[in-house]
This record gives C-alpha cells, structure tokens and sequence, in this order.
C-alpha cells in the first residue's frame, strides 16, 4: 500500500491506495481513534459491492457501524437527501466522537463530507472513495457541499477528511463509461502539471483500461500526489488551486445547459480540456502539436473532445457567467503553455466561446 | 468606542462595543476589504428599527447591499430557512467576495452565520447583534447553525465571524423581557470568571435595568472580554470553553421539555445556574452563601430560579440525555466553587436530577 500525506499542519492527512486495502479500513480507523459508534455512508449501487467488506473490517477492529444509504446518482446530492442523512444520524445515535465513512462516488462523498462538516458542528469524516473519480480527485481536499437548482455545489464547506482510503480493486465494478470519464481527470494532472504522468499515459492508456493493477495503484498514487500538493499550497482555492480548473470552465458550462444528463462530468472535461487548448492556441500560449497530443489521448480513451455545434455560442456563454467562480464577469481561465505547464489568464466568457 | 479582540492566529478578529456605533458599520466592512455587493440578513421586527441605519451606513462606505428579511422567532432556524437564503443570495448575485452582515439577535446571527459558512463554500461574516443575549453571547465565537426537530443546533459549523460590532443602543427597543432575559447570561460570565464583574452587577443591576449608557458598554465589554478569551483558548469547544456551559445543561433539559415556549434561553439558563449551584453545594464543591447570592442577583433582576415541580425527575434527566453534549451517558457539568471560579464534574442525568 502507497501512502501519500496531504500537508496542513494539524490537520494533515493520509492518503492511501493500495489494491485490496479496503479491508484495513477497520485498522486505519482504529489508529485515528474515534468513539466506537460511526456510520457508513453509501449508495444502493456501491452498497451490493463493497458494504459488507467494510462492514467485516469495521467490527473486527471494535466499531459499531449503523449504514446510511442513499439512493445512486447526482439528482440525489442536494440539501434534502443531506436532510435524511441528518436524521438517520441523529436516530443512530451518533455522537461527537462518532466518525463518517464515505463509501462510494463523488455524490457520497460530496454529501458525506458536507453532513460531517456540519452534523453537531462537526464530526470526523473518513473517504473510501470507489469511482476514478473520487479517487483522483473529490475524496481529496475537503470540498464538500450539495448542488442547489441554480447550481453546482453552491452550497458547501471547505472540510478536510481524516484519512482517503483508495482502493483500486473497487474499480473492477465501475461501469466502462465511468472509468473512461475518470480518466479525463487523469489526463488533467497531467497536461496541467506532470508531464511524464502525461507521457506513461499516451503509452500506456490501454492498460490502465484494461485495469492492470499495478500501472492503477501507480497512475492513482501520483495523481493523488498532485492533488495533495495543490491543495496543501492553497486550501481554499485562493490561487493556486484553480490550475485544477483546467477544463472546467466549458466543461461546467457543457455540463449545465446541457441539464447534467447528456455528458459525465469527465466527459465534459475531455471537451473542456480540448477546448482550453485551443482558446490556449489562439491567445498565442501554446502550439499546435500540443493541443494535438491533448486531444489525441482523450480520443483514444474514446472520450468526447469536440463542443457539439448546437452548444456553442450565446447559451454556453451565459452558463460560465453563471459559474460561482466567475467574479465581476471575467473568468480566471487556465490557459495550456506546454505540456505539464499552465498559466490563468482573465477572459470574459465572450471571448473563450469566440476562440472555441 | 471598545475594542476586545478574539486571538484565533490569523482568523483574530475584533469585537467593537459601543453607544451608537451602527452608523460605523460601513467603515468598518469598508476597512475588512470586501466586494461591494453584499447582503444584509435581518428580521422583521429589527428591520424595522435599524435597517435603514445600517443600509445608509453602508451605501455610504460604497457599498451596494441586498436585503433579506426572514420572519422573527426561533422556529425559524431551521434547515428551510437556510434554504430560502441560499435562494436570495444566488438571486441577488452575491459572490464569493461578498459579505453577510447579520443584523438581529441569536436567530439571525446562527443562520446568517452557518449561510455564510456554507454558502459558496464560505463567504465573509459579520455579526451586528441587537439583543443583550447575541451581544455578549451568540454573536461571538463562530458557533453557527440551526435547529433539527429533534434538537437545537443539531446542524452548523464553528465559523467565525470577520468582525462583531454591538451597539448599545440598540438594546432601547429590545421587549424588557429579551433584555432580563438576557441578564442571565451576563450574570453568567461574573459567577464562572468574574467575581468583580458579579459584584459590579449585585451593586448596580437597577441601573443596567434601566440601560445606563456608560454601564451598558462597561459592562457588555466585560462580557465580550470573557467570551473573547475562552474562545481564544478553545474554539472548537474541546475542553475549557464548556464552562460557558455553566446552568446550560438542566436550562437546555426544562427548554426542551417545555417545548422552547415557556422560557425564553436566559430565563432558563437562570432557573439552570440556580439548580447547577445547588448540585454544586450538594457534592460539597461550594458553600450555601454562594448559591443564595446566584439565586438572589437573578431574582431581583426578575428571573425564574426554580425548577416547576412538574418539570422535575425523569422527563428532565432525559432531555438532558439528549443533548448533544452527553458522551457516553455522562454529562460534563459546569460546577460552581465560588463566585469566578467552577469545575467540571462528569455527572449522569439521574444524578442532576436528584440534587435539584
């Protein structure tokens, strides 16, 4: 087991990914040491899988899990279900001590995360992310929140886990479709900041398809490396942090006019990714053969890389205005240099659909 | 104008206490540095009062701020409350950049305070409290939140606030009762750490009674001092910080058995510290010249002191039990020594509700 550290003073954190760790679950809580009575959050989906082994690992190191779960999918992330959670963690009797495990994707997660924060002002939250997703990315760093109807995440806190448990054997239940959207988030890293994580990817990306587990526990640890890193710099995305927007800014506005049902999340940011390139590329940051190679990989992967026409312009516009992140009209978009290298430059959402 | 300044490292921020002092507000908001639009939080009843102050303070400082009104009393404190916030302030296009001021009592200062802690993950806050209670009390220390049907601040974050400015003045519009009520809690502060601050109160309560300017601002400083000063030592209310817990166990246990409508907080926190220095004598930790002087300065004041019969025994031992502060069956209990100091004691319910 790989073990990668998240460095913020006091609340430093580990995080650990291995294949076939989930069963320490049960030891790595233990060494936290939390009150014997705590809840598992899960989905209906992630449930069938992996809840009984976390279950197993949990008694056995002393723990009295009740199990929170909720229905699978995004539609459910929101501040009634965050409601229900509230309840059935007053009925089960969790207390200050009592720790969260979050079983499951970026929904859980998000939600669980969000609950922790705020359950009797705050309880502990451990993540045992089961999606690429969520182990490349949202189990790490303390974004927590719910979407609200106006919005993405809207609501929410900035809220460290105490530990990330990533176990990449989950993956092996992952639907195709949700892998291969991971790993748009994998190709990220590196075109924004590794450029031979970005590299062993070109050469290798079939192979990680195909879950070879080694190369997995490899790609995972180094992409958490990263995120770990850019998060200890800048917690609460002041700066720094908003380098992992790359691709974000179409890839949300994608995602939101088209109501969050046509593309997954990895899915827009394989377009939004392309798209950053060439607004790169037009703006005179970066060549050719390196908006190439970005597209390239993604195609492979069999990932989506072009805005559809009927998306563009006016409507796609309107929605990166719309962005949280977007302050007084402009828009602080990461911008490719080279691969591994990025710069923001301030662009009104005009001028990025201009250049798509 | 006072100033008493919460030492958190870099999240210091300081308390100003004055007569008059709302007409000061927008500097102030002007010298923290934050985006020009911004909302002002308030209720009915205080709108009425000093909104208009506070918007002409603000407008002056250049700033251009929304308002949100929410109806007045504590059954509004609740997670459908928050939500219609979060609503108006997606609606009024705050950003991130942007402040909430929370102009009113503990209601809206726990709501406007766990909106800002959880909208957009975290916007600015001030805390602008107008009654005695939020003034020396729940304005200050970032304890946010809201109530859960099956208890009070079941939900909420330790978030602090950029600044606290509480204006004496405007405590002349406050009901006498509010005001009363909120003398528990000032009494509060003399009997836990504060011997001198308790006898300033026995000597001279008919003149804070009849709002003497000069001693209100003395004596809601003191307070201020006090708060400020186990916040400081103890945020997140690990250890020290529960002495301000003192008479909160058994007035949280007869609030909630009386379904929070027959004692306003103070009232019950009064009837509490009678009880708690009663059980402190019982364990032999004080003496009875010091339970009577507790007892006494609340009566003249004109607070309950007893527990009603009918509130006594078992339904009481179990609210107690409920509260989210019990761990394990046990409660911390702030005892009483002597005037300006306490101790804690780990008590279970039943034995509480014997000693009463």
């Amino acid at each position: 087991m790989e073990v990668v550290h998240v460095e913020l003073g006091a609340r430093r954190y580990p995080i650990y990914v291995g294949a076939g760790c989930l069963s320490e679950l049960g030891t790595r809580l233990g060494e936290m040491g939390c009150g014997v009575r705590m809840a598992v959050v899960t989905n209906s989906t992630v449930a069938g899988h992996y809840l009984e082994p976390a279950l197993v690992s949990l008694r056995r190191a002393g723990f009295d899990p009740a199990t929170i779960q909720i229905p699978d999918g995004e539609e459910h992330k929101n501040l009634a279900m965050l409601s229900r959670i509230y309840d059935q963690l007053i009925e089960a009797g969790i207390e200050r001590s009592g720790a969260l495990v979050a079983l499951g994707g970026g929904v859980v997660g998000d939600l669980t995360g969000f609950a922790a924060a705020t359950y009797l002002r705050g309880v502990a939250c451990v993540q045992v992310p089961t999606t690429l997703l969520a182990q490349v990315d949202s189990s790490i760093g303390g974004k927590t929140g719910v979407n609200h109807v106006l919005g993405k995440n809207l609501i929410g806190a900035f809220s460290q886990p105490r530990f990330v448990l990533a176990d990449v054997e989950t993956l092996r239940t992952l639907p195709p479709r949700e892998l291969t959207a991971g790993l748009a988030e994998v190709i990220k890293y590196g075109v924004i900041l590794d450029a031979p994580l970005f590299a062993l990817l070109e050469d290798r990306i079939a192979d990680v398809q195909a879950l070879d587990r080694e190369l997995l526990v490899e790609v995972v640890r180094r992409c958490c490396a990263i995120k770990a890193s850019v998060v200890s710099a800048d917690e609460t995305e002041s700066g720094l942090r908003a380098v992992l927007n790359f691709g974000h800014t179409v890839g949300h506005g994608i995602e939101s006019i088209t109501g969050y049902t046509r593309y997954l999340h990895g899915e827009a940011v394989a377009i939004g990714m392309v798209a950053a390139a060439r607004v790169s590329r037009q703006l005179g940051l970066c060549g050719e053969p390196d908006v190439e190679r970005v597209r390239s990989v993604l195609a492979r992967c069999g990932l989506p890389t072009e805005v559809p026409a009927e998306l563009r312009g006016e409507a796609l516009a309107r929605a990166m205005r719309a962005d949280k992140k977007a302050r007084a009209g402009a828009i602080k978009f990461v911008c490719l240099e080279t691969i591994g290298t990025t710069r923001f430059e301030r662009l009104s959402p005009e001028d990025i659909v201009k250049y798509l």
